[in-house]
């Protein structure tokens, strides 16, 4: 949980706590770390809309303007002395129908809309890279589409397998995530080529920095060559994965700018807190 | 740990104890496997002659004969009272140079073609479904080459994170299955397609079983994609698993048979106790 305090429009404090869907009484997590602090309002968003979260929020389907999403915040009661709304969430189908979903992303998207007009008209490519990276589709100011990849999940996941168990120390981390890169942009499929990284280590001396250097390239390089864009991306997040993920992107041909994850996010909730 | 005790050919006991590795001394986690039993010899394969193993046994690199394979077995010493030897793995590189590597499944291998001397002459492609899944490419009797893909790993890590952290319990794994490698058969990289397992129970109702079964099949539908296998195959394994492979294979229009895996593992280290 994170929450910005603002006052005429500037940060004046920022204040952290557990994951809401850490905590046991979501409510009073809030409550204690607001730790007695009085708002006009507070304004969430994320897994804090989640079905077990604080309240749920809707998912509202694509294509999405900024009104239709900004109509659906849900305010969460309960949470006593405090005015608390969570901004909706975003579905999405893809050709086939199959569906996708987000929470929190789309608040930093609109945001970086209202920060950078241009983005209202004409298409765009947004990437959100993290944990659950989110790639973006915008068209004339609407959200039409998105999608999914699990790198961020499945990287830290195989941070406790068999490939990077253990082994010799080494700062050859960028060596292995260009030779990840490499591998990506040569259509190997992670679950084929994964293992390279534990071989590597047991035949070809490479240290476990490596190994981890190598994963990373290849499961970002795999989800770019999946998600295949065609125009220059924005990237918003934590700089040094979106300085990764530019990399990757730049083997590729592929222009990126990127722009401040946390100012996005705050301009997003400040959509929210406008009426 | 498993050993089999075997009198005049035939199994007279079978005898468990935690994996090698995870033990502290490893002699005397198997001399208390062996409880006091006597034997001409042990012959052991797989982690055992992992560097961390009992001792380290050398990695022969393809293509391999089964000679070639015998002459390299290594004889552990510190285990007081018992002659053991434990099984070389093997190595091979791609035409890049990349390398793999395997221990235990090579003993398999090699014991399925002393059980069926039909594999001892032509090509013949064998999967050894698991953790760290093996293909294996065999000409004239000799292992020329082979492939790891980790996706039982990946499927064991998976089952761990958020895609199926929670949800509606229901009969229709099977179901999923099918969803998963109907999608992996599209060409739907798994980073790109995993996330649908957990978006379709928050917006289209599905189970975390159906869930499961999606992943399972996905992840096994692009190990598939990814190896290509054109001729028909020779599967040794856990039945379920390999049945599960014989679904997926069977939608790739590839035929497969199986052998028993208990079965080519006593073979394989028969062809070492012979001398």
């Amino acid at each position: 949980m994170r929450l910005w305090r603002l006052e005429r429009g500037e940060i004046a404090e920022r204040l952290e706590g557990p994951g809401i869907l850490a905590c046991g009484d979501r409510a009073e997590a809030l409550a204690s770390v607001m730790d007695g602090r009085t708002a006009d309002r507070v304004v969430l968003c994320g897994m804090a809309g989640a079905r077990e979260g604080l309240r749920e929020a809707p998912y509202v389907p694509c294509p999405v303007s900024v009104s239709q999403w900004r109509a659906r915040m849900t305010e969460a009661l309960g949470c006593p002395g405090l005015s608390v709304w969570i901004a909706a969430g975003l579905s999405c189908r893809d050709a086939s129908g199959r569906p996708d979903v987000m929470r929190g992303e789309e608040t930093q998207v609109f945001g970086a809309m209202s920060l950078d007009p241009g983005l209202a008209n004409g298409t765009h490519v947004v990437l959100l890279p993290g944990t659950h990276s989110k790639w973006v589709w915008l068209d004339d100011g609407l959200i039409v589409r998105f999608r999914t990849c699990m790198t961020g999940e499945l990287f830290a996941l195989l941070g406790q397998s068999s490939l990077l168990a253990a082994g010799a120390r080494g700062a050859n981390e960028d060596q292995g995530f260009a030779a990840g890169l490499a591998r990506a942009s040569e259509g190997a499929a992670p679950s084929a080529a994964l293992f390279e990284a534990r071989a590597a280590q047991l035949v070809d001396g490479r240290t476990v920095d490596w190994a981890r250097g190598f994963v990373s390239g290849l499961l970002i390089g795999a989800e770019i060559a999946a998600i295949n864009p065609q125009e220059p991306v924005l990237a918003i997040g934590d700089p040094a994965l979106v300085a990764r993920y530019g990399a990757a992107l730049a083997r590729c041909g592929v222009q990126m700018r990127a722009m401040d994850g946390e100012a996005c996010a705050i301009a997003g909730l400040r959509l929210l807190d406008d009426d």
